[in-house]
């Protein structure tokens, strides 16, 4: 991680660079990209309440391509957010998981979710009264 | 507002739809893409700290182009967000502040950047892991 500054112990000895999505270099930028995604948000919360096989997972995410999904499942896996688990059937078994990194960043997706549910008919009338200004 | 069922009070009367992005046609989709960009968090929470000029946003954001800022600023200002003020001096001073709806947002985008900043080692570790292994 390279970013903007240098965390410092007690005696001003600098320690881990400190993370800081402000500046150009910085990771955290690509993990805010992902985090914040639409389809790992309502993934997220669905592995929150149980594993999933990929085909119930693309069953309650209305109008998710296999293709996207898949991209988005890879991804998450990637980041240690998700695990994946081939159980060898025929057809072989595929589930997704939570991790427990994965696990702490639910809290913070659900609140993105409960954000857009609660406030959506403002966020509309806002739209329209622009569009008609506009 | 069209989702997937209808609220329904006491007497079993239907009211008003029940927002659900996992629903293709809900406008909350559109709502989970805006909130969760990142150039969105990274706006958002400095306007939470006060009001700003387009430059000095453009300063803060590092490697943010004038063009894509503009662009995350209207789609804000159109949600109903963020405003947009013209002063008239010369030259014209414009600057930006969070709505009252805008601050009902920031506390679940903060929650996002903590997270990203708090895990990004074992994020970008997980990374090299999985690259490791492909």
């Amino acid at each position: 991680m390279k970013c903007r500054g240098y965390l410092r112990d007690s005696e001003g000895v600098s320690t881990a660079p400190i993370a800081d999505p402000y500046a150009a270099a910085c990771p955290t930028r690509t993990v805010l990209d992902r985090i914040g995604d639409r389809w790992t948000v309502l993934v997220l919360l669905l592995l929150a309440e149980r594993t999933c096989r990929f085909t119930e997972l693309q069953r309650r995410i209305e109008g998710v391509s296999p293709k996207v999904l898949t991209q988005v499942l890879r991804a998450l896996e990637r980041d240690g957010l998700v695990t994946r688990e081939v159980h060898a059937e025929v057809p072989p078994r595929v589930e997704y998981s939570l991790t427990s990194l994965g696990g702490t960043l639910v809290q913070a997706v659900a609140g993105l979710d409960a954000w857009a549910r609660a406030h959506i008919d403002e966020v509309e009338r806002s739209r329209a009264a622009y569009d008609a200004r506009a």
